[in-house]
């Protein structure tokens, strides 16, 4: 059989790999359930166009044929199902179609796979992981929630083994405000001009914003000095009346930025910084937006993104706005367990190996196992009765830090660290490892390790993909 | 909008559903790390031709499109993705890809969703959730994994709140080499026949058995009577022996089925019983098969199913031998779930409601839930400074057990118990609930509830279906 090579865009974890993203996926539940957030999992698909509402017709998804439907099998497009590729449009179908049975406001948290059917290139996924915190109300939602989505996901990073991350947040009625009276005729052309500050630099945007969202060279100008505003304490508010546009939805977009960098801040010193060039791609923002940035890791993009929506979801009586912020797991693991920066202890969850001293006696070893295992230990017993320096490579090789020793008739124990070598008699029934054994530790290197010796399995590769392998 | 319908075959659950669903899955997982599994996630897709290796085109699979694929794309079917359709075709890719990288014999566990591209059809899933715990060993694999994964499971199902689940145990080449031995020329129609024993009766079997299995009329009454044996003692093997027939596979098979049944037995009694009439259709099985019935709810089928495969995975120089077991998530909760059979004490993980007096003094409140939260107790703050009955309702409506009340200057504190109605004197930094509140409960109810008001979302329904409406 051939080298089964990767599917570019489908990354995919070595076990010990697996245990950081358990670890991290562990830190991030309990930290939403702290918070009260209810975890939700939507079905992977939804109909084709519920994924392209509002005509976004530009989305990168995969549809679904079932392989033995009929050859003359027509299936309009409003009838084709394809996988949703973020979790917010099925949170406001699940919303729409579940309002009579669910309390608002709803407080839920989704960690689920999300699919964009994306040509192959490097560093877009195709399948990744999404852990998101959403807070919809039911007519109304109160703005101290946008405070605290955020504080929730600040609280996530300080929980992480990770890099500091700054969650950066602006104001897309600020925003709008600002271009309005600044002179702008399409405010949307101007946020999106914005947008590619970064990319393509202050004198194409500046072109950008006069040729399409209708400023003159001054109000352009202004633009570009107010995306340069940035900071956590009240001089924003100064910085941006001293460029001397007025509008009334620039007034109501400020206060609640300062509303928010001061509520986060206060509770959390540093959690957030106010950005005035952030703007979110998504359209259906309508006051907040978060976008948050690794700390070394600043070419990733927005590792964890967000914002309000007035109009999540409505059935034409009843309108539910909502506030979510979203990690992107795959987005934040993937480069730092490429880079072997996040490593677990060990490979298997496994604390202790029962060595078998002869097939006959499995027994005797088995029992112990059971023994420890009801006091919460993970064990697992040697798979063969070879000899013991092999059992206990058989361990090494894992990562497993001890290995036990019983005597044919389970009268004697003794239970060895495999790292100091120790070994001391011990009783199954009694026996506790220090706490920090008991499950894999996972650890930020604290720099990046070069010239990495194994493949780097689990990044998207530009390599033989099947899909596209015939272009 | 129109009335939002589910998708048939694509269940999905409310919040107080979901949490019985998250319960049954940590504990599945703890059960698993308990044994030294380690954790696997793989991709969702593989090559189509690898789901349709040994020419099963019947699979039902669903094929992905990028939706912005060039109308001119033709992409030859070696080279399409489909959704998997269950996680042992990954893993088997997924061993062979990484071998170099992973320590045999290898324990995994893997907990994801799967998919079949299934005409819709009550009781039918599209999506589900399975999960799998498989050894698999390089070139050889003991036998005693047989025992051990049965085992496991049979913990899981100890440990679970469901009716009495019973793990049935037969064995490939007893089959196989009694039927060999009763005269049969393809022991493989024989195999199918017989799996169809529950389904059309003796009758109609023997009539299979000779039209296609080659047998005669006394061959067929033969593999009939082997059919009715089951049970778990010595005795087995002398009612086997009785039937007269000889084959060497048929005395090799039959010592596997009386080693697995008695080394389960002996370990936990009751846990596996002998049924020769399991065949299990997936033909990778080479010896030791397994099926799972749930005690009252036979109708469902197996919910746990697997066995031994000589042959997992080869590269034509290395074989990877495997024993697997699969437990049917979604097949075992849909219909416990929507028959109300399973419930959650609450639909939220929240403890502790900390009251709101006035919306300016939010920020007590929120003291008080950091402080609750340094101690693991999850926790909310109400949304809102409404009066306190309304307050308590919002805890009730979500069996939230315990709202708070903290005086404007964060120095006085009490916490009510809302089911008792109880209120004392309590301090943020040193309260704890008694344990059984610390998290939902998940419970069942003795019987199955009768006529059930609200709609059983959760189950598939043979409702509107976007894919098939057309047809």
């Amino acid at each position: 059989m051939a080298k089964i090579s990767p599917i570019s865009g489908f990354p995919e974890f070595l076990p010990a790999q697996r245990i950081v993203e358990q670890h991290v996926l562990d830190t991030v539940r309990q930290i939403f359930e702290l918070h009260g957030f209810a975890s939700l999992e939507t079905r992977s698909v939804e109909p084709l166009e519920q994924l392209l509402r509002k005509g976004e017709i530009d989305k990168e998804v995969y549809v679904l044929r079932r392989l033995h439907a009929a050859d003359d099998e027509v299936i309009r497009p409003a009838d084709q199902l394809g996988l949703h590729f973020d979790l917010t449009v099925p949170l406001a179908r699940y919303v729409l179609q579940n309002a009579g049975h669910l309390d608002f406001p709803l407080r839920r948290y989704q960690i689920q796979k999300v699919w964009r059917g994306e040509r192959p290139q490097e560093g877009r996924y195709r399948e990744f992981t999404q852990a998101d915190i959403d807070i919809v109300g039911r007519d109304t939602l109160a703005f101290h929630h946008e405070v605290e989505v955020a504080l929730v996901m600040a609280e996530v990073f300080a929980a992480l083994p990770i890099p500091d991350a700054v969650i950066k947040v602006n104001n897309r009625k600020l925003a709008e405000g600002f271009f309005r009276g600044a002179g702008a005729t399409d405010p949307d052309a101007a946020l999106r001009a914005l947008d590619k500050l970064d990319k393509i630099g202050p004198e194409r945007v500046a072109a950008l914003l006069t040729d399409e969202a209708g400023l003159d060279a001054t109000g352009a100008q202004l633009c570009l000095q107010l995306a340069q505003i940035s900071g956590i304490d009240e001089s924003l508010g100064v910085r941006v009346h001293a460029l001397g546009v007025v509008h009334p939805l620039l007034s109501q977009g400020l206060d609640e930025l300062l509303a928010v960098v001061a509520g986060a801040n206060a509770r959390r010193p540093g959690a957030v910084v106010a950005d005035l060039k952030i703007a979110r791609g998504l359209d259906y923002y309508t006051g907040t937006v978060f976008e948050t940035e690794l700390v070394g890791y600043e070419s990733l993009g927005s590792i964890c993104s967000g914002g309000r929506y007035d109009a999540l979801a409505s059935d034409g009586r009843v309108t539910f706005p909502g506030v979510g912020i979203s990690l992107g797991v795959s987005r934040l693991l993937v480069p730092l367990l490429a880079e072997g920066r996040l490593v677990a202890s060990r490979a298997v969850p496994t604390c202790v190996l029962v060595a078998v001293s002869e097939e006959s006696e499995r027994r005797a070893s088995e029992a112990v196992a059971d023994a420890l295992r009801a006091q919460g230990i993970n064990t697992e017993v040697a798979p063969s009765a070879a000899k013991f320096g092999k059992q206990i490579r058989h361990a090494d090789r894992r990562g497993i830090p001890y290995v036990w020793f019983v005597s044919a008739d389970g009268s004697e124990h003794s239970v060895k660290d495999i790292r100091s070598g120790d070994q001391v008699a011990a009783d199954p029934n009694a026996w506790n490892p220090p706490s920090g054994d008991l499950r894999p530790a996972v650890t930020m290197e604290p720099t990046r390790e070069v010239g990495l010796t194994t493949a780097p399995t689990a990044a998207p590769t530009a390599g033989q993909d099947p899909e596209e392998s015939t272009q």
